[in-house]
C-alpha cells in the first residue's frame, strides 16, 4: 500500500495543537476528516514528524498516511485542500515506500523559527504570529548566548518537567538570530527537540537580553539538569515548525 | 475642551466593521469602551474619518474625541492601548483645536490598499489578510485599466446600490499595482470614496485581468452610471484603509 508524504502548513491560532484530543479542534483531526471524506467514510490514520502545541504554527510540518487510492503526487494537495479548512494547507505530496519512510521515525533534523516583534506599538496583524516585546534587549548578548546551545548536550534543564522521554541528549546544529524589519527571527536547527525545548531556550535568551542572565550562565544551566535553572517558557504564538529533514532514500 | 486626534490600526477579521451596531462587536464600540473606562464611566463619542466594512482592516484610520482629561499627546496611545483588545491599536495621538479639526469633515485625501495573494497554494497565514486568486491574471492590462479611474468622474457605476449620497463625483489621484513577493498590492488614493467603491474597482480590474473586460471598457462603465455594468465587489478581507490626509492647520 503506497505511503503518501505531505508537507503541511497551518496557522496554529485556532487549534488546540497538532495531536488529536477528545472534544478539541486539532490539525490531525482536520487532516483525518479530509482523508475520511476522500476514502468514502473509511478512517485513515495520519502520522506526523511530531506534535506542535496549542497556538504553535507550522510552515513545513511533515505527515504521512497509507492509502490504496491512486492519485498522482501533484494532485494530492488539491484533493486534500478542497476538503480542508483554510487554516491548514497541504503544500506538496510524494508517494514513498512504507519500508523506508516514516514521518516521525525517519526524521534526521528539524528547524524551528521564533518571531519576536520589536515595533514601537504591538501590531494588530501580528498578535497571533509574533511575540511582542518592546523592552530593551541586548541582541549581541543573546546571539552570544545562543551559541552555547550549539553542540550535543543533555537538555533536561530546557524541557518541560512533563517530558516523558528518558534520553534528553540532543544535538543543535545552529542557532541564529536575524533582524527582519520590525521583527527578530530566531532560527534553530537540530536532530530533535524535547517538549517545550525551543520555547524554553528562547525564553532563556530573552532573559539574557533583559540582563537577567549572562551568556556564560548557559553552560551552568545545561550542567544543572534542572528546569528551574533555565528561563521562562516563551509564548507559543511566536513559534513555527519551519522545516523537517529526512535522509535521502 | 481639547480634541484628540488618533491614528488607529485594526485587524478587521473579528469585527462587524467600524461603526457601532446594536449587539455587534465593532471597532468604534471598543474605542468608546476604552474611553469610558478612562473617563470613569462617562461616555465619550468617537468620530472617525469614515466607516470600514466587516472584515476590512485599517493601518491608518483616523478618529477624534473631545475630552477634559489632560494627558500629554505621547501618553495617549499607551493609556488607550492598555484598555483596548489586541486587535485594535492606537499608534499616535495629537491634541487639535475643535474649531479647525474634525476626523471626518477635514479629510482631504484617503489611500486604500488591496492585497491579492498569488502563491501556488493559499497561505493559512494570509487567509484573513489577502484575497487568494491562483488563476492567470494579466497584470499589464489591469495596470492599464486602473489608469482610467484616475481623474474626476461620477462613480455611480462603482458604488453599492445602497449608496445614500447624491453626489457621486470623486477624484482619484493615483492607482498603482505593484508586486511584493507572492502578493500584488493595489494602491489607490483619492479625495473620497463611496460605499464599496474600492472593492468594486478592484473587482472590475480582476475582471480585466481574467479577460472578461478590456481596459477601454472602463470609460463606458463610468459613463453608464449603472452598477450592473461594472465588475463584482472584491472580498472585504484584502482591503486596508491605509492613510488619511488632512489639510495642514
Amino acid at each position: 500500500m503506497p505511503r503518501i508524504k505531505c508537507v503541511v502548513s497551518y496557522d496554529g491560532s485556532g487549534f488546540a495543537g497538532y495531536q488529536v484530543q477528545p472534544g478539541m479542534r486539532t490539525v490531525q483531526l482536520e487532516l483525518e476528516r479530509a482523508l475520511k471524506k476522500i476514502h468514502k467514510g473509511v478512517p485513515t490514520f495520519v502520522s506526523a514528524s511530531g506534535r506542535t502545541d496549542s497556538g504553535v504554527h507550522a510552515v513545513g510540518q511533515v505527515i504521512h498516511f497509507d492509502t490504496d487510492f491512486h492519485i498522482p503526487d501533484e494532485k494530492w494537495p488539491t484533493v486534500l485542500n478542497q476538503r480542508l479548512p483554510h487554516d491548514v494547507v497541504v503544500l506538496e505530496a510524494a508517494a514513498m515506500s512504507a519500508d523506508t519512510f516514516h514521518a516521525r521515525f525517519s526524521v534526521v533534523a528539524k528547524e524551528y523559527r521564533y518571531h519576536l516583534n520589536r515595533g514601537q506599538h504591538r501590531s494588530p496583524f501580528r498578535r497571533n504570529y509574533a511575540f511582542y516585546e518592546s523592552r530593551p534587549l541586548n541582541i549581541a548578548l543573546m546571539q552570544e548566548a545562543a551559541q552555547y546551545f550549539v553542540g550535543t548536550h543533555d537538555f533536561t534543564s530546557f524541557c518541560s518537567i512533563k517530558t516523558e522521554v528518558a534520553d534528553r541528549t540532543r544535538t543543535i546544529e545552529r542557532f541564529d538570530i536575524v533582524e527582519q524589519g520590525e521583527e527578530w527571527i530566531f532560527s534553530v536547527k537540530g536532530n530533535g527537540f524535547l517538549y517545550n525545548m525551543v520555547r524554553i531556550m528562547i525564553g532563556t535568551l530573552l532573559g539574557v537580553g533583559y540582563g537577567r542572565f549572562k551568556p556564560e550562565d548557559i553552560p551552568d544551566m545545561l550542567a544543572a539538569k534542572d528546569r528551574n535553572r533555565a528561563g521562562k517558557t516563551a509564548p507559543a504564538h511566536g513559534l513555527y515548525l519551519w522545516q523537517v529533514d529526512y535522509k535521502e532514500v
